[in-house]
């Protein structure tokens, strides 16, 4: 006879309607399979009932109000009296992890978030527990799903950015105000994450370096079509120098590489490691259903006495100067001479060319090229020398371009 | 300060040795994260170490010898005594893994076998973890590397299935005798176990219906590019009017599907699920330091103390009469009412045709097509038919294809 496992469940939007159902679903599978049967014994909503009943009836609590205020104090204070905690509230985790890690630690109490990153990915687990024993080298992701949407309706059907958006939104993939995920910030807080359980170092939102799709232009995307390459906004964590690199930057990729092939709205995560080679995962991205049924894998794990183990961190060491290929495409004038002048300013800071192309555009030319990786801070020192030759009549347009580290 | 945890291993082989290597390479990160420091503490090889003796001293069991005996009886002889045991031995679990999992169960021991399926993809831990609480509805599975060598092989370069096998044997992919692999029973292996775990009944090998790769030429592979279809050997397992199908066949699989940009030795796995949708998870197919870096995620399982919990399976119901959709290739002579005469047999039987391309053939004509779903038996009760129509001069070729069920 399964005892009862009352949830404290505090939210009741798309996710937490989604939890409830889904607990209410599938409790007879999971008290067969764990002897406990889980039940909403509470909820919280903007404007009914009380945290602090809620807490003391709860054997667990289910935190999906998102934002930092008041979650951080909910969380908080549950783990202090004991309680398990399960989030998909990466804001919080992005950017009070290591606080809410260490009252969890100091109180032996499981705080747990596969919901948080990737949607229905297993990446938490699977980097907290299969890999638990691997050296991580690097962690590449598509961890947002309108930004993918977005640019895969681009690449598709040839939309501009604002009306790929607009179709975005319209389809309800896209929120009013987009920024937070056009600008990278909801990706950069979801790699934070990873890298954190990835190295087991503190890195904090504060420290991704984040740049959006918003000035990707169809363009970009079609030019690049000639060389192969797909366009992503892609969330890159790696281990450089004896520090750690967090970024999310838009990048081409080549067909071949593992993430290239992820579209719509679809989120995944690659893992690299020498033991390993790399495991990559794929999924839908965060909807109410797919993040519910994340957040009841977290519960299962309770339910059986799974302790994830997770060692205080110490604050990540952040390094800045590395390196990237480049995608680089020039407005010139169709005259002798032009070509040379750009080979000799990429020549002069040791950037070489991997692969070129130059089009009649009109009025003059197009040179489109890809370059081997490079420091960074050469390329862009080429390219302000570039933009500056008299020839060149347009702003320089620069991209990243991730080559793939592993040959199948 | 860390208490050693001794490792008693069977078998030192590639894998044996690359475990090995791998633990005493990572014993101090495993030591911080989980209190105990592992040690490999004796190891039975073909010549040498005495069972007893090594049992007797370990605190957990590797069996990476291989093979039913003696690896059953090792296996059982450990768990009787309540140690747990990890596994990468397929054939064992597919034809004994009940018999195995009930002794663990009877004596409180644990029974890991990660690396017994799809190399370094951590399949079974999102399935019996992260999807503990979901309703599996269907698991696909490219889960041996080798026919994903030579069938990759064959389409990107046009090399014969001989051709390819001599490449995949030349490299180490593909043993001396390649049967097991190239005839489908090593996948076959791993999608019983993959099923036993998705649908919590009990499947075993010879409930698997088992197509091999042997006869599939690079004309097929060839022909089937004007419909955009990429052939893989597929493990399906799927839930079918309450009862189960588990089979491993050749299959055309469209673009869009998630296996069907996994490409060389990789493997890959995609579970369905009304809650997740779907989560589809690739990497390297087995080799030594990959297989041993899935044992080592079970020992840290082990160590953390994390139980996998795995309730007793009744046999599975096996439902035999499916539904495919087909690909299928007529050689026929260039006259009128062929195609009429074709069409008719198909109509007859209920078998609608998804598209058709027709082309001269010097001598004839050939006419390849792809049908929409249908039960196997009218499908094939037409083809019976059609290949007895006089215009027709060769032999049919059939081959399934599998429509993507999701769109994106």
């Amino acid at each position: 006879m399964a005892d009862t496992f009352k949830i404290g469940l505090l939210g009741s939007g798309t996710v937490g309607g989604s939890f409830a159902a889904l607990v209410a679903e599938r409790a007879d599978a999971i008290a067969a399979l764990t002897g406990h049967r889980p039940e909403v014994s509470g909820v919280l909503t903007r404007s009914k009932g009380d945290f602090d009943e809620i807490l003391a009836e709860a054997d667990a609590i289910v935190e999906l109000i998102g934002g930092i205020d008041p979650a951080r104090d909910f969380v908080s204070r549950a783990l202090q009296v004991g309680k398990p905690v399960i989030t998909a509230n990466k804001a919080l985790l992005s950017t009070h992890g290591e606080e809410l890690f260490a009252v969890a630690d100091a109180n032996g109490a499981q705080l747990l978030f596969e919901a948080a990153v990737a949607g229905v990915i297993p990446a938490i687990r699977v980097i907290e527990e299969s890999l638990a024993g691997a050296y991580v080298e690097r962690v590449h992701g598509i961890v947002n799903g309108t930004t993918n949407y977005i640019l895969t309706e681009m690449a598709r059907n040839g939309l501009s950015y604002d009306a790929a958006l607009k179709q975005a939104q319209d389809l309800g993939y896209a929120e009013a105000d987009p920024t937070a995920d056009v600008g990278g910030a909801d990706a950069a807080a979801k790699m934070a994450i990873l890298a954190r359980l990835a190295f087991g170092a503190g890195v904090t939102l504060d420290q991704v370096a984040c740049e959006g799709i918003q000035n990707i232009t169809s363009e970009d995307i079609a030019y690049a079509k000639e060389f192969d390459l797909v366009l992503k906004l892609v969330g890159t964590a790696e281990r450089i120098n004896g520090g750690i690199s967090v970024r999310v930057f838009p990048a081409f990729l080549y067909p071949s590489h593992p993430l290239a092939s992820v579209h719509g709205s679809f989120n995944a995560v690659t893992v690299e490691s020498p033991a390993i080679t790399e495991i990559t995962m794929s999924g839908p991205g965060a909807g109410g259903i797919q993040t519910a049924s994340a957040v009841l894998g977290d519960l299962v794990s309770i339910l059986r006495g799974s302790p994830r183990a997770r060692p205080p961190a110490a604050p990540a060491q952040i390094v800045t100067d590395i390196q990237s290929a480049f995608y680089l495409h020039l407005e010139v004038e169709d005259r002798p001479g032009v070509l040379a002048d750009v080979a000799a300013k990429l020549g002069e800071h040791g950037v070489s060319v991997r692969s070129f192309n130059q089009q009649d555009a009109g009025q003059g030319a197009r040179l489109v090229m890809v370059m081997h990786r490079t420091p960074e801070h050469d390329f862009f020192a080429a390219v302000n020398q570039i933009k500056d030759l008299p020839a060149v009549s347009a702003e320089p347009r620069v991209i990243r371009v991730i080559e793939e580290e592993f040959v199948e």
